[in-house]
């Protein structure tokens, strides 16, 4: 009965089944199912999903399930699995795919060498369009998934690249040299993954060579992976941004705590640097308990400016809009925003507080506060994360501590100092 | 000169220029290269920074410059002109663009009947690939940019979708059905994009066919234009959590500020809850300003946890990973997870503060409030943006508000009524 209703199902909703249902039923589904979970069910699925699932699997039936894959959708199972287990699939494998997954294991993660695939097409220059068709006709054991062949000198280094449909507009006697496109996007195999996708975004590709130290075609990059890619990207960007390390609702919980409580301990750091602040202003808050009530508010709407302008920058940074050739207008930009939102937010604090403690010099100073962490804020919020980039560091993993511990600390410190020099307390 | 360096360059970098540069330096730019600022490089722009250059031309001139457009080109410029502007270029395009364009006009902004192109190949069942193959070499007027072709019935409804790869792979004398795929995802005029966008994602699409009410075939969506969909909407999830808009970097300054003040003032809104907390516990704050300095403390890091969890929560609404099946799971493993966290932080905090101020009882008292905290967090952190999501409203948009406002409430609240409670402070 699974099986009926699953059947008609694309393995893609195969594969989110499987997510979607709770851990302990995974296995139970999968026996169900039997053939179903196809190598290429398996390889749509979630990392952690799919780890669970062929935990129970051998060797050598991991090795059959990738072998139906290509190179790309092989390697992404088999990099996740211990490394005993790893060499054990590897030495199960046919000679040829061996080689070629093993040879991709040698470069990094997330890496063009990582998510290529091998499947492609590649034709010599001199080739006429007839006698391509023809190959391509004839030659079964061809990938069947391509958009594009790439054209080969000798040395076998791509000089082009042939959509398929330029190929179909024209008559079988021109040669494939003067159809194809001789500006390509080549990309080298260490290039990183988001680069790479940086490339498919701007030159609106839809694969790209994927070319060794030597210049050779080695591989194929096509845009149905870069858009998970780009998907898992900008996440990333989110979850970093708040701590919430790689975020994966499937990741186990021993991982997800590890992760996240790390920031937690290190936003304790920070909030340490800021209830010293207030230590040190103890006898100016027991001689008046509303700066007390007050002091959150200017600490509050600080981090959240500063926040503001932070996900801007890490957002721009990461799209290659925020480079050194502007970062002194983009810097300017803010200022000016800062000085406006620090501009209406001090006037409504600070009448607020004056009409409300009847103190108007209480008002002024809150307003002051305001203004001068709202600026701060601002400037945080993109000197920090242009600052982790240029020493390439990711700007969205520590950029958060950083600013919110400058906004608390500012915040606190400019409220509680005014209210001291302004004479509001004596100390 | 201007001209000889720029040459070179691919559309999208003469377009990256402009938006990289200040913006007066722009219309000289623009008169200095002339015709290389093509229709192609408009298309490959920003916005704000085409619009800032379009300003200067004329209905004509414009009209013009879309006419060497796909339709989803044409209309993402003349979406955005004013009103009188959109109409005056409207009647200057030859009716046939016109129509199209009108009627893509109709369908909503981020739709696919607004992002789809109205240029595709679609040709019958029975039409054999050799037939097929002598169609496109003859039809110069076809678009020359397609990796799909779609099949119809005679009510033009498609019945099929078949990839060129697949037409190449084969002799002339298949029948294009026999080849085709029939499982197809077919996309309603009015889908919003992002929903295109996770179909694309899901089903390794490279292009999909847009139908009408009717069923029948209108347009096309392609891939590269779906990449930037999936960058603009995780990016747009980072910058509305938040609170920064749109946050494009050419927004205009006033737009920008706008857009920002607006969450600043909800959040001073909801910070005036968390005073008004302090506020009733005044007496208790003047007897013990370890109460003051320990606050921020309880609060700042609650919301941290908070705002970790709706990360968590946002980008899996958004990415359609947790449904209405799997959310008491995920509520499940979110309470897990913010048991682990509390308690790790409870018992750091606790110690430290209970040394420090050498008062245990003080100790307990923040560690019962840090766990209630942490766990009142991480329960917001996803029921907020769920709810959110179920009333239909983006849980991006205004989760962060409600998020802090009930971590630095129930922060403070926790705090200090067990500081009261426990017999520490006498109120
Ligand atoms: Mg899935
Ligand atoms: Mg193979
Ligand atoms: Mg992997
Ligand atoms: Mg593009
Ligand atoms: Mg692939
Ligand atoms: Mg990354
Ligand atoms: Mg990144
Ligand atoms: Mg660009
Ligand atoms: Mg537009
Ligand atoms: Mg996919
Ligand atoms: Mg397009
Ligand atoms: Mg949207
Ligand atoms: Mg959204």
């Amino acid at each position: 009965l699974a099986q009926e209703l699953v059947n008609p199902l694309h393995n893609a909703d195969i594969a989110d089944l499987f997510e979607l249902i709770g851990e302990d039923e995974r296995a139970p589904l999968a026996e169900a199912l039997g053939d179903l979970v196809s190598a290429d069910v398996l390889a749509e699925m979630n990392d952690y999903v799919r780890e669970d699932l062929i935990e129970v699997l051998d060797a050598g039936q991991i090795a059959d399930l990738t072998e139906q894959l290509d190179t790309d959708d092989a390697v992404a199972i088999i990099e996740d699995l211990e490394d005993h287990e790893q060499l054990a699939v590897l030495a199960e494998l046919e000679p040829e795919d061996r080689a070629a997954i093993e040879s991709a294991l040698t470069y990094e993660e997330e890496t063009a060498g990582r998510i290529m695939q091998r499947e492609f097409v590649a034709v010599p220059e001199h080739m006429m369009v007839g006698d391509l068709i023809d190959y391509l006709r004839k030659n079964d054991d061809l990938t069947t998934e391509f958009w594009e062949i790439y054209v080969v000198d000798p040395a076998y280094k791509p000089v082009g690249t042939c959509q398929l449909s330029w190929i179909m507009r024209v008559p079988r006697d021109i040669a494939v040299a003067d159809i194809m496109k001789r500006e390509q996007t080549l990309i080298p195999a260490d290039m990183d993954q988001e680069e790479v996708a940086l490339r498919f975004q701007k030159y609106n590709l839809i694969s790209a060579a994927v070319i060794n130290d030597d210049g050779r075609l080695i591989g194929m990059i096509t845009v149905d992976d870069i858009l998970h890619i780009v998907e898992d990207e900008a996440s990333e960007d989110v979850l970093l941004l708040s701590g919430a390390g790689e975020g994966d609702i499937n990741e186990p919980i021993r991982d997800s705590y590890v992760a996240r409580v790390r920031w937690l301990i290190a936003n304790l750091a920070t909030a340490l640097v800021a209830s010293f602040v207030i230590w040190t202003f103890g006898a100016a808050i027991e001689q008046m308990v509303a700066l007390a009530v007050l002091m959150p508010i200017v600490a509050s709407i600080g981090g959240n400016a500063g926040t503001q302008t932070m996900a801007v920058s890490v957002r721009a940074l990461a799209m290659n809009e925020l480079t050194r050739s502007n970062t002194r207008r983009i810097i300017g930009r803010e200022f000016r925003i800062a000085l406006l939102n620090g501009g209406t937010i001090a006037v409504l604090v600070g009448i607020g507080t004056g009409l409300v403690f009847a103190n108007p010099l209480l008002g002024i100073v809150i307003a002051v506060a305001m203004l001068i962490n709202i600026v701060i804020a601002g400037f945080a919020g993109i000197f920090v994360p242009v600052t982790l980039d240029r020493m390439d560091q990711d700007p969205a993993l520590a950029s958060s501590v950083f600013v919110t511990m400058i906004t608390d600390t500012m915040g606190f410190l400019a409220f509680l100092s005014l209210a001291v020099g302004s004479g509001l307390v004596n100390f």
